[in-house]
């Protein structure tokens, strides 16, 4: 995949999501309609997940698969969603942890080709050490008690990263919502098959204020971006946080 | 990968499965010798699985793992190899939704080198909607029971996709047989490590006309491209499924 | 990603691992900072683990991942870091039957740039058929027997396959050591997800002196290189092990 396709095929139209221009009709006609029909014309337009938030998903489930063939395109079609270029940034960001360092390496080189073609400068681009949220100190000794109880015994210096990078730096940077981050993590994981992972990182989605109706849909977006073995395999996972958070 | 590279490389020679032409020799001597003896010689040469059969596990083997390396030289290997040029765009369609839209859109830049290359015109592939295959009635309604009773709560999206989607329409495209197509997800779900979801895709298969000889070939055709692990943890899958049968 | 970038690019400072040059800064800063701080000043200087072995793990993880984007950085680093031209090609090869053929053709097209850019020749290579190393035939019976009795019902020709290429050959070849040929494979299992193939694969890298505190440090470095998730998932099996050994 070459930086000049992909200002040539960046969406430019918020109601069908990108293609790979032309290849489609000369090797899958079929997949062509599905684009459009079930792409642009359902998936994309129902309104129990915003284009922004489908946009979000479908951008850390590429990250996570390493799917770089429309990735330029998505990260152009996330920007006319209303992604910001920072939010991009810190997607791509936490995923260097969640989904591997040469995950996230793929995505910035594609990301900065579309960057340069819409001439997005490091003025809109977050700090590399801004002023952190404030901790919840409370969670966190839970968390580090449990990661320390769990982890501990096994290897002392992947606990000690998991705290001193992950939940005191990574989970604490500004320039995207706690919401959106355990969106984008969440993403990934059901991306990524890693289902064991996923109860703690819904739950905090939904503590900060990712709905059930839109956990739902996040499920059927990844089906189509992850495969729907991805997504199946996600829904006991995911039924038994609905359930747990009921009680 | 560029396109010009699989036309020199591609393989015209059924006894022998593709390379990366030169490349061999020059980084790992000994992958060019088991190419040579442990591939060509003995594993696309075993009768228990026929080598149209192997392209076709082999090819939907590389979408599902996003192996772009060597996956427009399979192409052309699987055209050697009697598979049709409408059977592979209908290989990869289902895989936009097995294994996600990335990975078929890969696909899809891939093979395009190799049809323009082999001057596959669109006359050659299937029609984007066709006249679809009858719908066994019966075994979709108990399908669409069990989907809404399982996925129901979860993400009731999920199931009306799975149903309007794939088993009302994708499933019953007909320009790939019934068992070619469930033979394409079952390779693509045991190259990803989803073991879940092979019983129901791999006894549709079976009722479809894979043999159990030709099923148990499946997985050492997968240990080969999709690897080792992948093979060996679909194997108590698999056991259970014939054990199931004989029954 | 062109091999002539890598020459530009490939990290000649054994302190700092490779970057993909420029990029990170004009797309997501905060990973500039981590991969100089976090990556380069802590994870790679950590004396748990050496250098050496951290750039065997790494490399094993991006091949196991198809991670291409940094992949060829990680090759020179590597050689940077001691590990010799023969033991990145055996290195490699075994992934090609435990990750899959084609994550292997896209570890030697990326190799291939790096080993000329460094004038590496065929000279410096193993035999495609060298002397193998002695087979401890108490221990090959004992796996024979166990693969035969769980694998051979479901599928012979895997069986088969296993015992002649890979513990009759592969792993005999002798210019990687057994150590580090089952370090390699516990890498790229644990990048995968694929965690029961791990206990057999670990005890046999300890029986052959890995260390358990080297063991630890293998998390946290497939931690940062195959995600957070990767690592996590392979906990428990690896505290299993812990514990078998100790009693």
């Amino acid at each position: 995949a070459s930086g000049a396709a992909y200002s040539e095929e960046a969406s430019t139209d918020p109601d069908h999501p990108p293609v790979a221009a032309g290849s489609l009709a000369l090797v899958a006609p079929a997949l062509e309609k599905y684009r459009k029909e079930t792409l642009g014309g359902d998936l994309w337009q129902r309104g129990a997940l915003s284009p922004r938030d489908r946009s979000v998903v479908t951008f850390a489930v590429m990250i996570a698969r390493n799917q770089t063939a429309e990735l330029g395109q998505q990260v152009a079609f996330a920007l006319d969603n209303g992604v910001k270029p920072a939010e991009i940034s810190e997607t791509i960001t936490p995923l260097a942890f969640y989904s591997g360092w040469g995950n996230a390496m793929a995505a910035v080189n594609e990301t900065r080709h579309i960057f340069e073609a819409r001439a997005i400068g490091t003025d809109q681009l977050p700090a590399a050490s801004p002023t952190l949220l404030p901790i919840d100190q409370k969670a966190e000794d839970a968390r580090a008690a449990s990661v320390q109880n769990n982890i501990g015994p096994v290897s002392q210096s992947l606990v000690d990263f998991t705290g001193d990078v992950l939940f005191k730096d990574l989970w604490l940077r500004p320039d995207l919502a706690p919401r959106d981050r355990s969106l984008v993590t969440v993403s990934a994981l059901m991306a990524s098959g890693y289902v064991g992972q996923i109860p703690f990182h819904l739950n905090r989605a939904m503590d900060n204020g990712l709905t059930r109706e839109e956990a739902s849909e996040v499920l059927s977006q990844v089906a189509f971006y992850a495969g729907w073995a991805a997504a199946m395999t996600a829904v006991p996972v995911v039924k038994d946080v609905f359930e747990g958070r009921q009680k």
